[in-house]
């Protein structure tokens, strides 16, 4: 391991030298939507703290792996998660062929549009519709289900694409990460194969960097074509004590930096900032009803009670929107 | 690791001279330990069509994923594979806590030598070992146990550290393909976390591009440290039909290059090729019984019979080690 690192380290120094790649922190210049205040500044510090060769809390490129929360981190998630409103979509497509969904819940609620009752089935309402509307299809047709979904239906209440119902001030904290050398990772509640058809596109998190609720898929030769068939069956919960587990799973690495909103995501910061060497854990507080939405301790979305207890203690950063954002949506 | 410096080497040495990533194919120069011959030329030939952008066959660098199996692949898995043996070691180590295991299989046939038993016990043998010996301790803990083996342990007939036991050609081969743009991952029945402590040093496959086997987590705080624990009850088995569901969990792309050796590689060869544009399947045959082993098709360890009859038919190249590969190990 050392002397892989020592010849990464050559080859960086090589590449300082000759191409001019810079190994220094880049400017802050990057974060244009951000006011200056306490959480940039948090933020920054940090950065240049673990990218700087000479401080005392440098950490190798490779092992510059930050985690980030996709609904109400990365994107929004009001009035409902967005694949909430996708499986919605698909309840009422396949309603014809299920009358049995007319007095049965979570379904019957999607029917009668009570927006209330399908906030409080949470998080186990929206695996009940996936089994039901997400399952029975290839991996193929799911990918091609959710791209057409995405290029035509239309937030609720701002009429905007959801793709474009991210946050300005983090699609530029990503940039800002890779360009030092930050690995990007998405580790979200929501379905890892609703994900990943965009990310790329949208924030720069390649498929391979998405972590996620998953439902099982078998392997199966369809008409001798090998296929991948998606069960309605849980197969991984990635949200509050599953968000760690998937993180090892899939990257087999702890973040040095991870970055949630709710209660969910309590966990993943937790096990995060609790290993050796600089650590951050960032909360991003819903605080601007005018420009997005004021939700916290009593929300059935993104809920955020525990982390807003015990930030000041576990010395985790708490992003207020309102004052801490200049631009929320791009 | 003399080879993979040697190789770092080169390709700073490249970067350096052309500074700006070159999209053109790195030469062949790159197999050294290859024979010129069928195999040799038919891998050189598909990295030409996909790499270079002339080619109707052009592939993007983020799609260039490749896959490979390990025991068999990359390292040898006789007389039997290494994780077995190191399950070996750990149950002859904990024997005198389960005075039980005398009588009952297949931990007898580890505490009294019978490896015919212990072959024919085959992956299912192996996962009932792995729940017996390979959980109740934290991620961390079976880092350090699975670390400090390997850096004593010696191949039965070889007498060679394990991480030595791996072939020459493939890790040429990986450098080789590295250089040419494209990522290379570990997809194998084995344990993901027996293999990721030590791919990146001997492979330079870091942890997140390693797919395996793996038994069940769970995120625990104890004595307020929060903490991954292993449990004795399996989560996934990364073999046969389970490669490809592997694959696109972990990576969410189909590969297309899928590198195997046994029929437990089969379905990831099916899948990978059966994927429209360039496509490469390519199996080790394990014929040279005086620098290796020689086994195929009535072997318990990596058994390759169907792989074998159908290879000519569906477009795999069968690389005969005899034949093709002028060194086996380092």
């Amino acid at each position: 391991m050392t002397m892989r690192r020592a010849s990464l380290t050559a080859l960086t120094l090589v590449l300082v030298l000759s191409c001019g790649a810079p190994e220094n922190t880049q400017t802050v210049g990057h974060l244009p939507s951000w006011n200056d205040g306490a959480a940039k500044q948090a933020i920054v510090d940090f950065v240049e703290r673990v990218t700087d060769p000479a401080s005392p809390d440098f950490v190798d490129e490779a092992e510059r792996i930050t985690v980030f929360d996709n609904d109400g981190t990365l994107w929004a998630e009001q009035p409902l998660y967005f694949q909430f409103l996708f499986a919605i979509d698909r309840v009422k497509a396949l309603a014809p062929e299920h009358p049995e969904w007319s007095t049965q819940q979570p379904f019957q609620a999607v029917l009668e549009d009570d927006k209330e009752a399908l906030a409080a089935a949470g998080m186990h309402g929206l695996i009940e519709l996936v089994m039901a509307t997400h399952a029975g299809m290839t991996t193929e047709e799911f990918e091609r289900i959710t791209t057409e979904w995405l290029a035509t239906a239309r937030h609720p209440t701002t009429g905007r694409p959801f793709t474009e119902m991210v946050y300005q001030p983090m699609l530029e904290l990503l940039d800002y990460l890779r360009a030092n050398g930050f690995k990007t990772y998405i580790v979200s509640g929501g379905g890892i194969e609703f994900m990943r058809p965009w990310t790329e596109a949208v924030y720069g998190i390649p498929p391979e960097q998405v972590v996620g609720s998953s439902i099982k898929t078998v392997f199966e030769v369809r008409n001798g074509e090998p296929v991948l068939v998606r069960l309605p069956e849980m197969n991984f919960i990635d949200d509050k004590e599953g968000k760690p587990v998937g993180i090892n799973s899939h990257i087999g690495r702890r973040p040095i930096a991870a970055f949630g909103n709710s209660d969910g995501d309590f966990q993943m910061l937790e096990w995060t900032t609790a290993g050796d060497g600089a650590r951050m854990g960032v909360l991003v507080h819903h605080t601007d009803g005018d420009r997005e939405w004021s939700y916290d301790r009593e929300s059935h979305i993104g809920r955020l009670d525990r982390g807003l207890d015990e930030a000041d203690t576990r010395g985790w950063i708490v992003i207020d929107m309102k004052n801490d954002w200049r631009e929320i949506f791009p």
